[in-house]
């Protein structure tokens, strides 16, 4: 039997794109909620839930799916820490799978930025991060292109706070210290989202590239991710552990 | 009776470099000034005097210049609008070639870039300038950089602070502006330079690049530009006048 | 008052697309025709008219076009050299703007690598070009690829047949030849067109990169083209002419 | 203490390098031998010997780490099957890194393709793979670029030639097969070598870049094995050991 895949906040943009990505993975469609709509039935009637609604529901879909012990996948940003520790509680319960971003690429970019910077010393390899979004974006650098700098500076055995950051450089700056990661953002046109982490010796330079076409990536990342949490003992997940990285 | 050529600055690695392509020019190395000596020498004994050094001598470099007479192939980046009006006003009585880089290559970059600008409306094309070096450099944007977007401008009809910059995005930036042209730098390894005029529609994405891979190429491009300033006018110069393509 | 164009073929996708440009543009959409439609009184009642349906109907739509003094672009390919012939007849009357690509970005590709090409000698710069094309393409190179490579030759004063093509590289090659202009072709997801000309020197390399997000980028183009016709005398353009390149 | 470290056939171009590597690396130079040099009193005068001269003496200097207790750094090519037998028998009584490719980038490289490819299912992700290196190189594609290959196909549980090649495309292919790895080599200039993963989906691509601008990244991995080796246990080892991805 398929799965029943129910989305929380089915009317919006986000929503369609994943109503079509439930069927076109054989999935079936459980049901949704819009604004005003009780989410009660929702997880009632579902296998799986998911949501990309806004940080303000997380704390009560959370309890819902616990209550009913069905899985949650939760895209929604901007938590607090009470939020974020509902979602934690009800993932003794239940599988949750909790992410900033639900791209398989962006996944697997942070993993893969967390080995290299394991692997490649930081006295020889300069680490920057190039990003490149559409005109409206209104701060820099991007969630993602902090993402991926905590990603390194994890494989580097620190924090991002640790290591340090060097944004926006601009005017005078002085030499390039040995350890803080480069950020840089590009803004034009409609880019969805283009990120670069490049790692600068002196005699090589690997690079790590992604591009983002349209939004639809995040609907099909998330429902694989359903598909995935469904067959797993209650914890708290994300991206990296659907994709088997974890 | 070849050229006598002067060099400021002729014991760092640019300095060494030029007294190479001197040589292999034919013409005749007719000294150089270290960090603490006096310029006034080199001047009087050159037929012309080349100054990759920094800003802070541009000024005094280029009273001297125009005081004796002397052809000025001037490299120096980073200079302030007083320091350009002195360099202007050698030009009054003294060719003074003056660019932010003296690589062939750039010159088409910088006359392709305005060619592009004259033809992508401002309106539907932004224009994004990236530029890596090496981990050393001390200043952001680059004065090729630089000298990009202010090509860029002129292919518009105006002035780069007429247009304005978007140098460095750094936290709440609001959205992009349209007209601004944007800057951003990766500092790293050894990079000689990499420079990058990106203009992005909604459907479409222009780029130039341009990597440099040994500096000698800037020397070979000096040495030319002195030979030629030597037969020139008074008049302010920059690469695409040595070339040809003025 | 705002230009009033018409669309020949308004109901299929590019019609659409050439319906959202036209308003856009702040011009007026003056009617359309659909398959079976009389087009005579779309001519009779706009200012300028846009055609990207198929090589049947240029020939009808070019005497249209000068029998009502109308201006017309044409995006149709294909065209016989009867139905071309044709064309030109009525370009001896009104303006017409024929061109296989009508995205700009493409067009100005074409006239920087002309330009650039006869400004780099093949001695020293390797010319290689690298498209990239969604999975489904069957044929490589590219067309806008070969039209580059002729570009290419153009400014080096010769033609592609008379450089030569490496295109394809596999297996033993020997060394490069100084002269050939070298041809790679990726292929994979959904790219709607990437094309990047290289000039690969020992000291430095200068590239050309564009690439089309989505076919409303013709659209685009076709409109500047209406708008920039309808101010022109009779003859027959390209988007070169468009752009103020010609 | 610092390691002292021994270098076989140091007058040579990348024994020079070794040399500076081993300074740059706070090590010691414990000294080096020329062509006709007695290699004993090296091992013998070494806490570790690198070894980049060629395959004839691979046997002889095997023996002599193993009498000496000393780890060797063997990066000789063309190894017979004696001479590699002798070198995994010296294995049994020190630590030896034998490699093809000292480069930290490219053994992490072929790493990180395998662990991308395993995660991005080839129904999804295109996997193509593009190349560039110097006018003079007569083969294509690259080793490095296939060994990439094989790292991908072997990331899907596959050998290279049982998901095929696409390499070279030209003419009239048809629509890109789903699971074949694609190939494409750029040459000019004097590139010393380029390569980039490239995974295309429909709504993102993932690459990863490798650039190399001379061969001192050799001498670097090459010390670098050389303080991992002498922390060892006997046995034979890559350079996926020595970055700590064995």
């Amino acid at each position: 039997m398929t799965l029943r895949i129910g989305i929380a906040g089915i009317s919006g943009r986000m929503g369609r794109l994943l109503s079509e990505e439930v069927a076109a993975a054989g999935a079936t469609l459980a049901g949704g909620t819009g604004r005003n709509d009780d989410a009660e039935a929702l997880f009632a009637g579902s296998d799986a839930v998911i949501d990309f609604t806004n940080a303000a529901t997380a704390e009560a879909h959370a309890a819902l799916a616990a209550r009913h012990g069905r899985p949650l996948i939760l895209g929604s940003s901007g938590l607090s820490s009470t939020q974020e520790a509902a979602v934690a509680e009800a993932a003794r319960s239940v599988p949750v799978v909790y992410a900033a971003n639900f791209s398989p690429g962006v996944a697997l970019l942070f993993a893969m930025a967390e080995r290299m910077a394991a692997v490649l010393p930081p006295e020889q390899y300069d680490a920057e991060i190039v990003e490149m979004h559409h005109r409206q974006k209104v701060d820099a650098p991007s969630g993602t292109a902090i993402g991926l700098g905590r990603a390194v500076a994890r494989g580097r055995g620190r924090t991002l706070e640790e290591v340090g950051m060097e944004s926006g450089r601009d005017g005078h700056t002085g030499p390039r210290a040995t350890g803080p990661i480069g950020f840089a953002a590009l803004r034009g046109g409609q880019v969805v989202g283009e990120h670069t982490l490049l790692f600068a010796a002196g005699s090589e330079h690997i690079a790590l590239t992604h591009r983002s076409f349209d939004r639809r990536v995040y609907a099909t990342g998330a429902v694989r991710a359903a598909l995935w949490a469904a067959k797993q003992p209650p914890g708290l997940y994300d991206m990296k552990h659907v994709l088997g990285m974890g």
